[in-house]
C-alpha cells in the first residue's frame, strides 16, 4: 500500500508531448476544462495509453511475446520519473548519462517499498524494459517510442516543430520500433514521410541538429 | 490505429477525486507545475493507477484469477467515458441508470473503431467487467472501489468531504470489495474505521444523505 500510494505522484510528472485531444466528443460528458486541448501528458497517461496499445496491437509483436509481460513493463516503466523526472527524448548524450544514473538510483528506492519478492520481480521487469534483450522489451520499447510519433502527427507537429526535430532524427527513433516489430517499424516509416510530405516534419537537412530544424 | 489515436480522450475525461501527491519527491524532477498537487484526477491516469494496483496486489484475488485479464479489464474499464462522461460514485439511482444506458451507446461506437474480431473481445471484457460475474470482474470492480478510498484518506478527507459522504455511505461500497477480495475488503473496512476515528470522515448519521455528513 506504501507503494501505491507513493506512485500516484507519477501522475505529475510531466512529459513534452502535448495532448491533441479536445476533450470528450458526442455526448453528456464535460468538456476539456483545464485539463483538455494543449496541457503537457503526464507519465502516467502516458503508461496507460502504452499498454492499451500492447493489448490492441498483440498481433503486431514476435510469435510467442508474452503481452502480459508488456503490458506490466509498459506499466512501470517510467515510475523512476517520480524521482528522475523525464528527458526529452531527444537530448544529448551526456544528458541521457546523467539521467539513466539517476534512474537506476531512483529504481533502488521506488522498487523496495514493496514486499521483498515482489520488489525483485518487478526489478527484473524494469531492467529487462532497460536492457532491451528479450522480445517482450523490445516490443514494449517500439510502442514506447511509436506513441509520440502518433501525438504528434495529431497535433499538427508537436514536439517535431517545437524542438526543430527533422526526419533524420525521428527515423533514427524508428530503427527502436522496428526492432521490436517489422510491421510497426514500416507504419512508423511511412507516418514519418507522411509527416514530412505534409509539412509537419522538416526533412533531413544535411547535419541540422536541434534547434536548427523547421525554426 | 483510429481507436488508438480516439482513446486519447481519455486523458481529459476528469474524475471527482483529486491528487494529493505534491509532485515528484527528492531528486532534480520539475515540480508539480499546473499538473500538481490538487487537480482533479483524469480517467486514464486512473485506469494506469488501477492497473499497477492488479499487477501488486495480485496475491489478494481468489485462486486462479487471471490477472492478465483484469489488468486489460481495469485499462479499458472507463473508455466509455470518452462519451458518457464521469459519473460520481455517490450519484442516485435515476442518475446511474441514465448513466449506465449512455455507456452502453458509447460502448457500441467507441469499441467499432477497432476490427471485427478485436471489437468483440474487448466489448466482452468490458460487458464482463459490467456484469461483475466472475472472479476477474469481481476483483476488477473491488480495486476500482478501493482506488478513490486511497486516494481520499491521503487528502486528508477528499471527495468524502466535499460532498458530505458518511461512513456507511463508504461501507455500501466496501461491500464490493469484499465481494472481489476478502482480504482486500478487510482492509477497507479497516481504512473506513481509521477514517472516522481521523475526523476524516463523518461517520453514519442516522439516515443522513449526501450533503447532510460533514458540512
Amino acid at each position: 500500500m506504501r507503494f501505491i500510494s507513493e506512485i500516484d505522484q507519477l501522475k505529475s510528472v510531466l512529459r513534452q508531448t502535448r495532448l491533441a485531444s479536445a476533450g470528450p466528443g458526442p455526448g453528456p460528458g464535460p468538456g476539456p476544462g483545464p485539463g483538455g486541448r494543449g496541457r503537457r501528458e503526464n507519465s502516467a497517461e502516458h503508461s496507460w495509453h502504452l499498454a492499451m496499445m500492447a493489448v490492441v496491437l498483440a498481433e503486431h509483436a514476435p510469435d510467442g511475446t508474452d503481452i502480459g509481460r508488456v503490458t506490466a513493463m509498459v506499466l512501470l516503466h517510467d515510475l523512476v520519473e517520480i524521482d528522475a523526472g523525464d528527458l526529452f527524448l531527444y537530448a544529448d548524450d551526456a544528458q541521457q548519462a546523467r539521467q539513466e544514473a539517476a534512474e537506476r538510483t531512483a529504481a533502488d528506492r521506488i522498487f523496495a517499498l514493496l514486499p521483498q519478492d515482489q520488489a525483485a520481480s518487478l526489478r527484473r521487469l524494469w531492467d529487462e524494459f532497460e536492457e532491451r534483450r528479450t522480445p517482450e522489451a523490445r516490443f514494449a520499447r517500439g510502442l514506447d517510442r511509436l506513441q509520440p510519433m502518433l501525438a504528434n502527427l495529431k497535433a499538427g507537429g508537436g514536439t517535431w516543430q517545437e524542438h526543430g526535430i527533422t526526419a533524420d532524427q525521428v527515423l533514427a527513433k524508428v530503427e527502436l520500433i522496428e526492432d521490436g516489430s517489422p510491421s510497426l517499424g514500416r507504419y512508423a516509416r511511412n507516418l514519418v514521410a507522411n509527416a514530412v510530405a505534409a509539412g509537419l516534419l522538416a526533412p533531413a537537412a544535411g547535419g541540422a541538429g536541434p534547434g536548427e530544424g523547421t525554426r
